[in-house]
């Protein structure tokens, strides 16, 4: 973790809550500390802002032992996320597509997702602000600058969200190992439409499947059944692309 | 670089190319080593047995500055490599695909593609023994197992690999982002096939280029023009693979 993604100190982590000026990815707080009114205040503001917080064991601490972070930092994403509505109502979406990730902890193959979808012209990617990396100076480096051309939009709740673009007029397609029909029997080519890609290991929670218009599958040739992440948004989103543009 | 990676000193070394059966990616020898009977008698053994040589800095074994190495290391491949003659003559081939990787420099883009052919059911991979990197251990590890289910084939030289496909009634399909036409204009289900993936920033080899069948692209959407080399080929793969299953 470098120095440019940590706010530590309960004062500078007080004072980047009530400037609100710095895009902040999560605030860990240890458990070993005893809450006090600036604690109190993190808290209160976090709250109010929509910030995550967590109480976790001070060996979490451990990467960050050379400064004096009083038992709190805040990690700081180094680009500003987009509101859900701020996109949908940003521009008149016509053959937009969205990628939706529910559970990618990987830095690296966010980096990658990053890349593969400003490449394949995506419009967007949503992140849920738990249980999935956020964007970090890993993730920066390893979209290799993609990360400049591409809206990364955070939201709270997934399934939320996935109503709301409902609502909008997009269509939610799902990968699921045990899906019926294929990525490519599905039309792209005249709407709007969000592909959900799942953790690494767990694939697309059953919320989201269920709230889903589509669930497909990649047919694996091999009982060896362990794409990337990455690799696996790959072979969908440039099949997503190929239908549009052959119809242009 | 793990242990189980290399063989070191020259005891060792020339034991190993004695034996003959340890599979060598490569031999190191440092420049500053004066040559003996040894020394000469390595250099002997790894000519007649295909295996690269090459002198280098001293400061090349700072990693290994634990081993008593003596100047010289052979860096071992944790598997079997396979002969190109062997994969053309061991069956059959019907609509078969080939991956041949031309400067992959990175170990964990290797085992991503590696992943990424198993799960699309490629029949190999081939790879040349000079300038791209060798199946090492991150490379295994990185494959998540994938490695022990597909052929890799090394090569001396890239060049004489394709004749001797195109020999053999394979075609072959460079990929180039000036090509004219995109990677899903060719028809990919009656013929065996090779896709050849370029370096990471040098793309595939001029000399390669002009071998090739078929020259492609794909099409990107964004004046930001760099997709990861395992994401690239992930996009073809599972087009032809598209392909294959609509036929059946």
């Amino acid at each position: 973790m470098e120095n440019q993604d940590i706010i530590y100190g309960k004062n500078s982590v007080l004072e980047a809550l009530i400037a609100g000026n710095r895009e902040i990815n999560k605030i860990l707080i240890s458990k070993n500390i005893h809450s006090d009114t600036k604690i109190n205040k993190i808290k209160e503001l976090a709250q109010a802002n929509g910030v995550i917080f967590q109480f976790v064991a001070k060996e979490k601490f451990q990467p960050f032992a050379e400064f004096n972070h009083q038992g709190i930092i805040a990690q700081i994403s180094p680009i500003k996320y987009m509101e859900l509505e701020e996109f949908i109502q940003g521009k008149n979406h016509v053959n937009s597509s969205l990628v939706i990730l529910d559970g990618v902890e990987d830095s690296h193959n966010l980096g990658a997702i990053i890349r593969t979808c400003v490449c394949a012209g995506v419009d967007g990617i949503i992140i849920p602000s738990r249980r999935n990396v956020q964007v970090n100076s890993i993730v920066e480096k390893t979209s290799a600058g993609a990360i400049n051309h591409i809206p990364i939009i955070k939201v709270n709740s997934l399934v939320n969200a996935i109503q709301t673009l409902k609502d909008n007029n997009w269509w939610i397609i799902a990968t699921d190992a045990s899906a019926k029909d294929n990525y490519y029997d599905v039309k792209y080519d005249d709407m709007n439409f969000a592909i959900i890609m799942g953790a690494e290991h767990a694939g697309v929670s059953k919320s989201l499947l269920k709230a889903s218009d589509f669930i497909v599958k990649i047919p694996m040739q091999n009982s060896f059944n362990s794409l990337n992440v990455s690799n696996a948004l790959s072979a969908i989103i440039f099949e997503t692309l190929r239908q549009k543009l052959k119809k242009k």
